[in-house]
């Protein structure tokens, strides 16, 4: 037991090809049960059960020793398939005893996302299909230039209910005539959409794209495909093809450390970096995911994730946009009039997997600085084990001036930096890139960062026509509106696992002479939430949501120590009540759910999102358990998210729009945790005078 | 004419003593009038009309030599008063010609705020005051400590008239008993409030402040004064007096330009970066200005600046707290039943001044990297000019990822950094610091961050009790809940004068067969403001306002030129309708505000705040003036704020809270404008893994 793995460390190759090997073994024992023919989708760590994590990592804090700690079981969750039958399985196996610790048959309409191997497979067929060739021809395309497929779940459609099976839905784009191979294929949409059907793996169907403006409503086939794309233009991203029009005048600007980095980390995940320690943590599904987060020894979150996201569409009227996802995401489609376009809204963790979409991250170029850099382990379809390299980065970062004060009688000024240690993962789904960026404060406070880019969803748009559905960003192309879901999973243990939630809102107070004879006054009203719910944003009110432990009282204050959780007011979900739209995604529909601890339940938006009906698991379902929240172990879930009706400047790759979360103390110390960070001094800052680089900026090889 | 300054920049040393000699000449040819015992308060620049200005901004725009640009009149603006008269007085005088352009006397209850001399001359009367001293020494400090004296102004109390005198309030704190000049003295308030005169230069009287909690209701004198501060204890910020406890673990992290900036600053304060071209401008009421914003040559916007600001304190019940003020800040104070406490309100900008108020900004403390500082040019009460050293600094930073694509067919990531330009000054005011910076991006928005940092208004509260007004802080203090609300003010210039505000909400489409079939449809409604008005955020509709150029299309998507303002929609000032701290800042009672420009109308809180019983002459004034503001020269005013609620971790001194206000282009431009954005790369960034950093890193002196 002394070299057992640390119970949060990810599987390792050995332990995957185990996992399969057990799964294999484990149907086989069933009746009639073969191992032949099992298709793997992912293997992964199942994390233990709090009851039996906690005490270790306590044991680990206390600093004791790996061998003396309580005994933790290691389990592996592999989601499978036979080859030759439709029903997605999922097995949990004890890689400690092998046994099979428990097992789901999913039931449709959930069903597994889309894979590489699956992806990879729809692709060739699609595009070698002699009717889906034909259909091409007919738009008359350069000679040679190279189409190329983005595959999409089929979606949900409850009115047909034709999307019970599991297919896949593509999205056909041509390359700019050069063909080379960084051109930005989203100018050139060509309005046809195979539909194909992974188990028979052929493609069913061939659904036109409807490419009318405002004066053609739900009309297909405006225009005679011949001319429908002879309006389209090159709009390109990539440096190579900017004809050298690129800007000269911005010189270099470099992060050095001369003395390295301020952090460590231990056992290959474990960080500790100013007072704090935590774990980080990598899996298909959620990406990276921070656990065991302390501060100065003191407890304060079990475990930190993106849960789930969702990005439906929809602009006036329903919408007319083509939408289209990387080979490896699953984005399901929401109602619309035209089909096939009627589906569309991806979840981007459930369906596709922020793990298996994570960047493999670049030194010098996704981070300045010094850097230090996590590999992922994932498996591919026959069960095998392969590395997922710089899918996470840490490094410091200055982020301006952490506190400051002149003293106005002598003009001394106390002056602080604000380092922050930076967490970061970046994932490409499909057309967009989102930048997930933990970071953690001198001052005690830790922030989730949001960063959306990447390229519109685009769609044909006949020449010279608007739409009610989205802008024409370039010639010919219309960026449908949409909207970016994000439910961040907030596992607390401020001070121990007893904690309760309190609403506290700043409202006035009406002039009377008892109460308030001036007017000036206002009054803080907190209601702490006794049964899991939800709550909405009230910014007219200051709403702030804390998390407090009712039972360790501030010494100072005499208010329970607590962390308040801050969060941008943003829309929710826009969709109707009734829609499907919105029984898939209720996470999206408050922006702050309150729900009493589980084993297991991860996942707003439910265990299977796929092709689902309604959202099945999630936290509605949670909320909906009305047990007590109150000095107990809760999980607070904080949705946010961004109304995306785009611009031209979006286009043909959208800056950065930033969305942050933030976990903030709120008199769980007894002074600024940040008092005690050095004064901000030239003396190590060297900082330079402009046209005194010369003389007091040191030689360097740069 | 040829050595003509330019009309932005500010008055030189000799242009105020000419301003200043003027402006005695003026007087003294008055019927009866005498140019002795003036008293000066401000000399500034008067910038010259819009009709007159832009003409020449254009000129200088299209490279027209300085000699070659029409005209423009140099004024100053001199406030002022005599020394025998309580009438304070303001006056503009041409340079050119030496003629009196406009005067004011202004009527009681408006008047100038406090200044340096005359606050200089109230802490030496106070503390020196027999009756004075004989209060102090009834709470039997220890031997030797140095007593302060934060000045404040008198406020307004409507309910007595007693304030229309200008008086000056002061509030009394100890330093620690080790006597350090850097001592907190926020952390040993005394409990009485000496009232003084300014006019007849004596001590009228000494209020008491009430010291209890919840259980004593609006009493003063609930403890005896000799245990009044026993409970004390010290709490300091600086760190000299850390004992030694400062972090030693984290590492220097330097900003290294091997070529220098990118920007270049000509005629000292015209500023060229990345495409933008701008004016900094600054004086003692705003602290910095921003004019002549373009890009690439097209106009963007004419002026930016910090309007107003203000700070009411109101807790449940009125507010029991003591407040005070640096020196040079002029704070009034809301009514409140426990006198003196009933008149908290600072305007800091026009009471204090946020030029007057500017930190000496220090190299390698106050910003890292290559920096270029910016002087200021004030004046005395004898109206003799005097250099206010580095108030506004210039530099680069790197802001992250800019955007991101990673094609998923070749795996190649194209990636750029977001460089920003900042423009820095930062203000205290008494006991707060406020960081204002202005970004500006690669993409082409402005963003206008503000961080609120430094020491909390603190109070003496009896041992053991809490208060209903805030929350205990420290043993002994309590800090006040109170709010910050700032008011933006942006007067664009969209390829021109003729501008447009558009309020754009994104509303959910109810089921129907026809309209939303799936339930999936949401529209984008527009409304322009056509009649001068105010708006509120609305973020459940995610509310946008865009200011657009109707008679300016772009080509692309057909929609008008645009900018959008974007705010995050706090709370606005609680205070009840009725109350005098709202009638007094009625700026701060909605969130956006639509004007039809004037020349001079640059102040939200009206251009005198100072005992203010109403907001007079300000962005509520001009709103409602009705006019047309569609399709001509508008001004936009944004205000925001933070309701703060102290936490324990606010004290000693304050982590930075930040607040950012953002101006992007929306269908400005025919494509991203960041997509020249050269790509980030490692030949260039330099960055080093972890473990590395001995062998990559160059050699340096550091």
């Amino acid at each position: 037991m002394t070299n057992r793995r640390h119970p949060l460390r990810g599987l390792t190759p050995d332990e995957i090809k185990h996992a399969a090997a057990v799964l294999k073994k484990t149907v086989q024992a069933k009746a009639g049960g073969s191992a032949d023919n099992i298709r793997f989708q992912h293997i992964t760590l199942d994390e233990p059960p709090k009851a039996l994590l906690l005490p270790y990592l306590d044991a680990e804090s206390a600093g004791v020793d790996p061998s003396k700690r309580p005994w933790v079981p290691r389990c592996a969750r592999v989601t499978w398939s036979h080859v030759h039958e439709r029903q997605d399985c999922e097995t949990v196996v004890s890689l400690d005893t092998e046994a099979e610790v428990t097992h789901i048959d999913h039931q449709a309409p959930q069903h597994n996302g889309l894979d590489r191997d699956e992806v990879i497979a729809a692709t060739i067929v699609i595009l070698t299909d002699p009717s889906v060739v034909a259909e091409i021809k007919k738009f008359q395309l350069p000679e040679n230039v190279a189409v190329q497929c983005d595959t999409w779940p089929f979606g949900t459609d409850l009115s047909s209910k034709e999307d019970d099976p599991k297919l896949i839905q593509t999205i056909l784009y041509a390359r700019a005539p050069h063909n080379h191979p960084e051109s930005n294929q989203y100018s050139f949409p060509i309005p046809i959409s195979p539909v194909y059907d992974p188990f028979l793996k052929k493609v069913v169907r061939i659904d036109t794209v409807a490419t009318g403006g405002k004066e053609d409503g739900l009309k297909h086939n405006t225009v005679a495909p011949e001319v429908a794309l002879k309006h389209l233009a090159e709009n390109e991203y990539h440096s190579d093809l900017q004809k050298g029009n690129l800007r000269k005048d911005i010189k270099p600007l470099l992060i050095v450390q001369p003395e390295g980095v301020s952090f460590t980390v231990e056992d290959e995940t474990k960080i500790s970096w100013q007072k704090w320690t935590f774990r980080v943590g990598f899996n298909w599904r959620e990406g990276m995911a921070i656990h065991d987060v302390r501060y100065d020894g003191r407890k304060l979150f079990y475990r930190l994730s993106m849960s789930e996201m969702t990005v439906p569409y929809g602009g006036k009227d329903s919408s007319s946009d083509v939408n289209y996802a990387r080979p490896l995401l699953i984005a399901i489609h929401l109602p619309d009039p035209r089909s096939p376009h009627h589906r569309r809204q991806a979840f981007d963790l459930g369906d596709a997997g922020a793990g298996i979409t994570a960047n493999n991250l670049s030194l010098g170029c996704d981070c300045l600085g010094t850097i230090q850099y996590f590999d992922g382990c994932l498996s591919d379809s026959a069960g095998e084990p392969y590395k997922a390299p710089n899918v996470i980065c840490l490094h410091e970062q200055d982020n301006g001036i952490g506190w400051k004060h002149t003293n106005p009688r002598t003009d001394v000024a106390a002056i602080t930096r604000a380092r922050i240690l930076v967490v970061q993962s970046i994932i490409t789904v499909g057309n967009y890139e989102y930048i997930f960026a933990w970071h953690f404060t001198q001052s005690g406070a830790v922030e989730f960062e949001t960063r959306a880019t990447g390229i519109l969803a685009t769609s044909l748009i006949d020449k010279g026509k608007t739409s009610f559905w989205g802008n024409v960003v370039s010639p010919g192309i219309l960026a449908a509106n949409h909207q970016h879901l994000f439910c961040l999973r907030i596992d607390p243990m401020i001070d121990g696992l007893e904690n309760t939630v309190v609403q506290e809102d700043t409202v006035a107070i009406p002039y009377s002479r008892q109460e308030n004879p001036n007017g000036n006054a206002w009054k803080v009203v907190k209601t702490p939430v006794e049964s899991s719910s939800f709550a909405d944003a009230a910014p007219q009110n200051n709403r702030v949501f804390k998390v407090v432990n009712e039972k360790k009282i501030n010494a100072i204050s005499g208010n329970p120590v607590g962390f308040r959780v801050v969060a941008q007011p943003t829309q929710l979900l826009i969709a109707d009540q009734c829609s499907t739209v919105r029984r898939r995604a209720r996470f999206a529909e408050h922006h702050l759910w309150v729900t009493k601890y589980r084993d297991g339940e991860l996942y707003a938006g439910g265990h299977k999102t796929n092709q689902s009906h309604d959202e099945t698991g999630g936290v509605f379902d949670a909320a909906s358990r009305s047990e007590n929240v109150r000095n107990t172990d809760v999980v607070v879930w904080q949705t946010y998210g961004m109304t995306h009706n785009p611009r031209v400047e979006d286009y043909p790759v959208m800056p950065v729009e930033i969305l942050t979360v933030a976990l903030k103390p709120v008199d769980f110390f007894e002074k600024n945790p940040a008092l005690d960070v050095p004064p901000s001094m030239q003396s190590i800052n060297k900082s330079v005078l402009v046209g005194q680089a010369d003389q007091s900026q040191p030689e360097t090889t740069y």
